[in-house]
């Protein structure tokens, strides 16, 4: 099946948005893309790159005759976009989301039009570096991509989306929403949440010590420099599963920590030589 | 000052102590370098690499005429080797540890003999990537180099120690033992205690979710990949600052968790902001 789309709106052109449809026109997936966004300058930049090839600061006219509409703002617009495209959404067309929380996506599937199917992907490839100027034609490419089946999923529509991302180089990975929402906790919402709070922490303390940081520093707290609209939606949303894995978390800050209050030193190690040795399993891919 | 070392013998031939052998064989600020350790097959292998040129199981035979000594063991080891060393030290030498606590060195300093003087250096280039394979010359080149100073370090020592970094190409950096280990504590050790945390929550909960993991979490994680017998001494020697700061992470984190709890996304937007506009200072240095 060659996914091929006459025409694909981006709702929300940013690093995501971008990226994907400067990857559709990479591999000639598409003719037409049409971008939606609350920033003129921004879709107006993203024109004259040839991202996109029309724009409109309307999402309903945005989606008008588009074969694919894809959801790549924050996610807690997503509901409020979908009830204004909703008259433009076309019989056969696809809704997909590129969005880093899944569970509330009954909610979307249940606002589609008849006709019209929907599909949650969550591409693994956001990054610190937000917007356009850092989008990319190949930042999908070997990136594990994340479609969250569910009972409603229509499987032509799941052939045709799957098909799509391979196209474009990503790496498939098939998971109910509960479960991506409970994995992605644990993986990345959390440690985002930590992330930012240790920079808070510096920030409290001793902003000036930054300037003696190294390379360690900076990798840890490097995802604490995410868009953070962005972010206060996906922990928002998320927020169920990111409480009781940071509860998790503290309970094994504090399990070193009393090794540290007690002198067990032969303790300290046991815990840092887990840590490390799961940590090995990384240490040879990229990063 | 030309900072050159007939014999130069390196207590500990790991990353840092081959790189530090490594950069002063490249610059030509020595003639012979001595290594000990206490695994034979590593000393083997730097010889065979032209790391070193000669090593003993002994530190005091290894340390036998050195012009310099360089304390390169985890830090719990500092003393009991300064002690076996201390017969061999000769008049008008230096020993230099690169340990990342500096807390307990007028300990070291008070132990060193009559002519003998003793210089606190940590160079700021360690790496969750330890051992001689790791090891490069020029490891230190732009890397911060904190020199220190206390009431007993000799002036014309610390001349010859400050041209020996420069050489090889650090930035130097003056400051006193407890304000090193305060702000170490803040912007490195007590983030090692959260990453070896984050990894073991990770080990504890579900192990399998590692494979789906972006390049944000290897990043946050990447130090608790970093040596635990070096990081339990590290911890150990620096626990009360690390204490201190492990309780204001704390804290921070539980401002963050509030919000989620009572649903107050406008909060958890200003504290994200907070983190994000000061993670924007290192941004764009190096990673």
């Amino acid at each position: 099946m060659k996914p091929y789309f006459n025409k694909i709106t981006i709702l929300g052109v940013g690093l995501i948005g971008a990226s994907f449809a400067m990857a559709m026109k990479k591999h000639g997936l598409c003719r037409h893309v049409a971008g939606y966004g609350r920033k003129k300058a921004n879709l107006i930049r993203a024109k004259q790159r040839g991202i996109i090839d029309s724009y409109s600061l309307d999402p309903e006219e945005a989606c008008k005759d588009a074969d694919l509409v894809v959801l790549a703002t924050p996610p807690s617009l997503f509901i409020t976009l979908i009830k204004k495209i909703k008259p433009a959404l076309k019989k056969g067309s696809i809704v997909i989301d590129v969005g880093s929380v899944k569970g509330f996506i009954s909610k979307l599937e249940a606002l589609m039009p008849e006709g019209v199917s929907f599909v949650g992907c969550h591409p693994i490839a956001g990054s610190d570096r937000s917007g356009i100027d850092m989008a990319r034609g190949d930042l999908f490419k070997n990136a594990p991509l994340i479609i969250t089946k569910t009972n409603k999923t229509n499987n032509y529509t799941l052939k045709k989306i799957k098909a799509l991302w391979r196209s474009i180089g990503s790496r498939l990975i098939i998971m109910g929403p509960s479960e991506h929402d409970r994995v992605y906790a644990l993986i990345s919402h959390m440690p985002h949440l930590i992330a930012y709070a240790l920079v808070n922490t510096v920030a409290d303390i001793d902003k000036s010590s930054l300037k003696f940081s190294g390379q360690g520093f900076k990798d840890t707290t490097r995802i604490a420099g995410s868009p953070p609209e962005l972010w206060a939606d996906i922990l928002m949303l998320n927020r169920g599963n990111v409480l009781k894995f940071t509860d998790a978390f503290k309970n094994s800050i504090n399990r070193l920590s009393s090794c540290l209050k007690k002198g067990d030193r032969d303790s300290l190690m046991k815990k840092l030589l887990k840590a490390q040795k799961l940590r090995e399993i990384l240490k040879n891919e990229k990063g």
